[in-house]
Order: structure tokens, then sequence, then C-alpha cells
């Protein structure tokens, strides 16, 4: 890890901004797996891709006011079971799903592969900053859970991932745009809202993508950016911008 | 306001840490409003007192995950509306707790009495940071109605106030503890926290004060802070200390 106190705001190598959820550790296969049994729950009254369509409408609604965290998602699920079940859903049920969410909390921290000794690699030569979306506690506590801390100069957890954010971050650390190479498995918040700004982005996709992270085709147009296969061919991406 | 550009890490004068909620703008009332309204909900099964003896029981279990905000609040109601009345709360009902989330969550601002004025003095001489704590989303937002954006140099949402955060922060920006300066209404998130890592605090009292804020007479013993009785007397009390 770079000594913070030899950091100052001239960096002459690039500050590498990396998500976390499903870039470092898995994080939607825990989703998903409430989400069946949810869609369980909900099969007296209505199938599956019909609980998942109204689900996401009110996740929609949800996130924009509540965040990408587990108290929005259990939030959105109680407002379409009542809404599904019109009513007949019981409290018993309620209760189940809010521990759904304690579930969500307390998962363990899968790392993927190649992510230690890629970041570990990585923070030799390079300011690493992990930037996350979703409740501020919990992305904190999975940080610390995944035993991956040191290898980060800063954490910063944020509400959403617009090019406003990354510019106040980017701001914040005196960062310059081309300087500033984000790094993770969503096209929707971690690459298009990056070179939005005048930055760089690598994309590193996950083997799945939430219906809500799948950018429109007409945002793809006009933009290109380089996509690893895993985490562990970054570096060399890298390189290559730096010769 | 100072211009970013010319900040660098050796600072000559103090850097203000500002809470914002009860600090800067009305924030506990809106959440008392609501629960009066949930104790006349339960007013069928349970007392006021008893009902906010059970609710501050799951507040205190439902914070360390998922933190002070809005999301936290509704799903602690839930869970006590469902304990109290054994089930027997309707469904309705429930919708009903979760849509007083949505309006704690668009409930207007509404500054505290010489905030505006104040801050513009401050943001002249000092560095200001505001620190909050809550949902992430939720809190900027506030920030952004607020109008008092542009009186900050940087803005920070928290999960929770704890020596361990205020020492990130101060990491963050390189600022030494004995030039941090700490305002706000909560002696327990901004005041004994801070001075546990070396810097200073000003307590601004506000009206009301939540249980869960009130410190253990015994964390007391031993430290002193001086007390504002308006935000207004802060920039005396910091003249007193630069001299």
């Amino acid at each position: 890890m770079l000594n913070q106190e030899n950091h100052n705001k001239f960096y002459n190598s690039f500050v590498l901004g990396i998500d976390a959820d499903d870039t470092l550790w898995e994080n939607e296969a825990w989703f998903y797996k409430i989400q069946d049994r949810f869609f369980e729950l909900m099969s007296p009254w209505s199938e599956a891709h019909e609980t998942n369509n109204i689900l996401l409408q009110n996740e929609r609604v949800s996130i924009p006011k509540y965040g990408y965290g587990v108290t929005s998602f259990v939030k959105s699920m109680i407002t379409t079971a009542i809404q599904i079940s019109d009513g007949e859903i019981e409290t018993k049920e309620i209760v189940q799903i809010i521990s759904w969410g304690d579930e969500l909390i307390d998962a363990p921290i899968e790392l993927l592969p190649d992510v230690e000794e890629t970041l570990s690699d990585l923070s030799d030569s390079y300011y690493l900053l992990l930037i996350t979306k979703g409740d501020v506690l919990h992305q904190r506590a999975k940080i610390k859970k995944s035993g991956l801390t040191d290898f980060f100069w800063n954490i910063e957890v944020v509400g959403e991932k617009d090019p406003e954010i990354y510019e106040m971050l980017l701001n914040r650390y005196g960062i310059k745009p081309e300087m500033f190479v984000m790094i993770g498995n969503s096209v929707s918040s971690d690459v298009l809202p990056v070179l939005n700004i005048g930055a760089k982005a690598i994309h590193v996709p996950h083997h799945t993508t939430w219906e809500l992270e799948i950018p429109d085709s007409k945002e793809l147009e006009n933009v290109s950016f380089p996509v690893a296969q895993s985490i562990s061919e970054v570096p060399k991406i890298l390189s290559g911008w730096n010769d």
C-alpha cells in the first residue's frame, strides 16, 4: 500500500476507483436467493415473473429515495407483498420478509477469484479508492469482513453513481479526470458516468446483472471501453495505458 | 467560501466539522410527529409510554445494522406494531406506516435561527465540513434542499459517529486533531467521540434530544467543552481559541 503521507495532489500515476459488490465479492446471488423465496411466498397470488415485474416497479420508485441497500429492498418486498395479495398477506409473513433483510445483512463475504492477489498487486503501484453504493453501515461492515481494507487508500460509500457524484469525489481528492480509472461490473454505474466526465473505465462483467443495472442500448452508442474477463486482467490493461 | 484550489494540508486555522440534523435544521420534530401518530395507532393495544419503550428497544437492535435513517425507523415501527398487536395489526396499517416514511423523506427543511448568517460568516475564515449520519441519499437531498451547500468545503455522510470514523475523516483530509473543531447538538455523537481523539467540540443544544442521543452521566465525568446557546455564539468561541 502506498504511504498516505506521501500523497500529494499531483498524481503521476492513475488513481483507481474500484467497485465492491459483484466486482470484489458475490452480492446479487444473495439477493436472488431471497427473491426466489419471495416469489415462492407470493405464489398463491401471482406467478414468479409477474411478482418480479411488480417488485421491480416498486424498486424503481423506492431507490431514488431509499437507495440501493437492504432496507430499500425489504421495503419494496413488503409493499409488493401487500399489493399482490390485496392485503391478504399475514403479519407473520411480513416478519419473515424483515428477517430476510437481516439474513442479507449478515451474509458472509465470498471474494471473487483473483481479487486478493490483484488488489495486492495494484496497491503497490496505484492509489485504490473503493467506491460503492448502498447503505453506509452495511457497505462498511462488508468491507471490514472482506479483509481487503488495507489495500485501499480511502473508502467512499455513495448514494448513487452518477457523473455528479464522480465529479464530487475527484474534486474531493484533487484527481484530474484523465488520471482516474474506474473498475467495476456495472456498465450503468461504473463505466458510463465515468466516461461522461472524461475519465477512463474498465468493465469487469459479473455472471449476473440485475435488471436495473442494464443500460439502454442507446447509451452504448459512441462509447468504447475495455472489458476484462477477470479482475486479474486489469493490471495489463493499465500498463497499456501507461505506456 | 474558501477557494478549494488553495487548500493545502497544513491548515493554519481550524477546520470546522458541522452536524446537520437539529444543528442546522429541524429534524427530530418530524420524527416526534410521526411517533405520536404511531402511538395513536397502537393505542388499542398499548399505552404511549409502553409503545415508546418497545419502539426504542427495536431501534437499539436495528440501528447498528440499518443505521439512523428513515428506513431503519420505519422497519422498527413495523416490527413494533406486529409485536405489540400480536399480529393483529392490519396490512393497510402497515402500508400507512410505510407512507409515513415517505412523508419524513419529503419533509421540508426549516433552518434553525441564525444558521445562514453564521455559516456565511464562518465560511469566510474556516473550512467547513458537514458531517452527518443517516441514509446517504436522504441526507444529501436535505443538504441540497437547505440551500446551504455552497458554504461547505466538503460533505460527509457517515453511518455512525464514533472516534474511529472521526479519525478516518481527519486522516482523509490530512487534518491534525488539534486543528479540528466539531459543532453539533448531540453530546454523544458530536462532542464525546471528538474529544476522545484529541480534537475540540462545541455543543449547540437543540430544544429536544432523542433518548438514544443522551449520554450516560459517567461519560460526562472529566470532560469539559463549551456550550453555545445558539449557533451564532460559535464564532466568538472560536476567536477565543485562536488568540
